[in-house]
């Protein structure tokens, strides 16, 4: 056999099979209408030959689908609930638009359903992957790996950068850990004494990063004045409630997100303290509706969550020209991509 | 060659090129860190031998990819803006998933993506398409029909049943047009005389019979009482300022649907018109946290949301089966699906 006559054509298929090219396409895609008795020749046909569809074969050459998955590593009601994943989302298809790539966002109940992510893309369905919002123990970044897809996180994955396989982990972050040292150096600066912190779900790189930024500035601080948060409204109420009861005498909180500034903001004004006079609060996103929005509006530490989502498309769709290139003998390409933080600023609203 | 012996196996590759199965399956599933030396090898092996990797070669014959596409007639920012989509696709998820069928979201910046949307439905990656918020122009559904993919529609599409080639449109809908009569009939009892209809996008067919439903009830409706809205809360902003300036004498709005409807209280608040007691409002959907949260909370006509999204994926996951059972030679099942339509009813709350 050579290299380029011995995979069977489409024509092939229809001469064997006695029938029109047209109908060999709609059998082979799946169409409906086609007469049982010709489906049937047509099946037998494409056996006989050995035929791969078109798609299939075209793959299997180039590996291209022109098509992107993105998995996010948290139950569909919380990807549609908070606008985070939305704005992620927002920077993401901008930018895989720009390249005629089609953004496939794998959505699931929760975790008992990453093996079937997991299938979806080692099946071929994708050209890689855009993972975000990882947990410390989650099974995903291994069935990922399992799937053999060239993937770009957000957020800094748990593990040691080298530790899972020969293949460098590629991730978009923000500087977590100094937007936070910002922010609680506002309020030392501010004359605040009592700082507080609602931290997000501490199994999440993200949010131990913003704590360690805390701790970084509150070098003896009371272990009382750290209350875990999850990202969430409620949790930030959950959190403040638990700050007002065990410590009255609190005169400022650093939320881990603004959502969760959101909800404690609830609370204070539920409990009759005045912000910032009684209790000076500051967020992290900078996410627009949220933080302006809020009452009184709130000084937070923004970063740029499109800009990280169309910054990861870019990443991937780079990778995987690199890549095409090397297959195909081009000159060699120097600079893998490599991982990208992105810097944070602080904006200062009415709350703090 | 026998239908069964003609398909080259992975051990066939792996003999051939001198490698590990592990190695020319990652070659075969586009897995990094395979030594290029080694990738060529693969490759060869792959050409010389035709062979087809087993996912293609699996859906060749079973034609399942236990994956469902969701494709929604409207740029991503919409789809993340709207609960309306939300609460549907948690529907179609929870079906899905229970179901162990993965849920991919195809996402696009708008119609001119549509093309690569076909492509992907086309290139085999999934069983069936979900598809819903269609404008009477889109090209969609030309192109899924070209990609030959069994489909679930959301809302009746707005073509003549029957006049899309051999096989019946399937679709899940509410009764639009009775719920419409419902709400105005509501105002009429109250005695309202100056009844007006902001509606949503008429190029929708769920727009079109909730406007046929309150010109069923005002069958001489004043023209200036009918006002074009699009479905957002904006639009409804939009179509209330320009109500209250033709004709101030308006005392009832039937909006098209609740976010609408909650633009209109706000304009009717700005203003300074008491609700209900100067203009009574009735909205549609009834999607709680705009319904409820309203001020005052809204009257409105409840469609299930959520089961919608359900029913069309079991719509959909039913025909499929049916599809496979016919195909394997099983006895044969009658009844294909057929469209459903809901019931909606009318809520009473305060504003009207």
């Amino acid at each position: 056999m050579t290299e380029t006559a011995s995979r069977p054509t489409l024509e092939a298929v229809a001469a064997r099979a006695g029938v029109s090219r047209a109908t060999v396409s709609r059998v082979v895609n799946g169409g409906e209408g086609v007469r049982e008795v010709l489906v049937e020749r047509v099946r037998r046909a494409v056996d006989e030959l050995g035929y791969v569809p078109n798609q299939a074969a075209r793959s299997l050459v180039t590996r291209r689908h022109d098509a992107v998955a993105v998995v996010i590593a948290e139950p569909e009601t919380r990807v549609f609930a908070d606008p985070f994943f939305a704005l992620q989302l927002r920077g993401i298809s901008k930018e895989l638009t720009a390249h005629d790539s089609q953004l496939v966002l794998l959505l699931t109940e929760g975790p008992e359903d990453y093996a079937r992510v997991g299938r979806y893309l080692a099946g071929g369905h994708v050209d890689g992957a855009l993972v975000f919002s990882l947990h410390l123990d989650d099974p995903l970044p291994g069935l990922i790996r399992g799937a053999g897809v060239p993937t770009v996180f957000g957020g800094r994955p748990g593990w040691a950068d080298g530790s899972r396989g020969d293949t460098p982990t590629v991730y978009v972050d923000s500087d977590n850990r100094g937007g936070a040292r910002d922010a609680v150096r506002h309020l030392v600066g501010l004359g605040r004494t009592r700082i507080a912190h609602i931290t997000g779900p501490v199994d999440q790189t993200s949010a131990v990063d913003r704590l360690d930024g805390f701790r970084d500035v509150m070098v003896d601080a009371d272990p009382r004045l750290i209350v875990e948060g999850d990202f969430t409204p409620a949790g930030g109420e959950r959190a403040m409630r638990a700050l007002l009861d065990r410590c009255p005498e609190v005169d400022a909180v650093f939320a881990a997100n603004d959502v969760s500034a959101a909800g404690a903001l609830r609370v204070l004004r539920e409990r009759g303290r005045r912000v910032p006079e009684d209790v000076a609060v500051v967020g992290f996103d900078d996410m627009l509706p949220v933080a302006e929005h809020s009452d009184p509006p709130l000084t937070t530490v923004r970063q740029d969550i499109e800009e990280m989502g169309r910054l990861m498309a870019r990443l991937l769709l780079r990778g995987l020209e690199r890549r095409v290139a090397g297959e195909q003998g081009g000159q060699k390409l120097v600079g893998a991509p490599t991982s990208v933080v992105l810097p944070t600023t602080l904006v200062r609203r009415a709350s703090a």
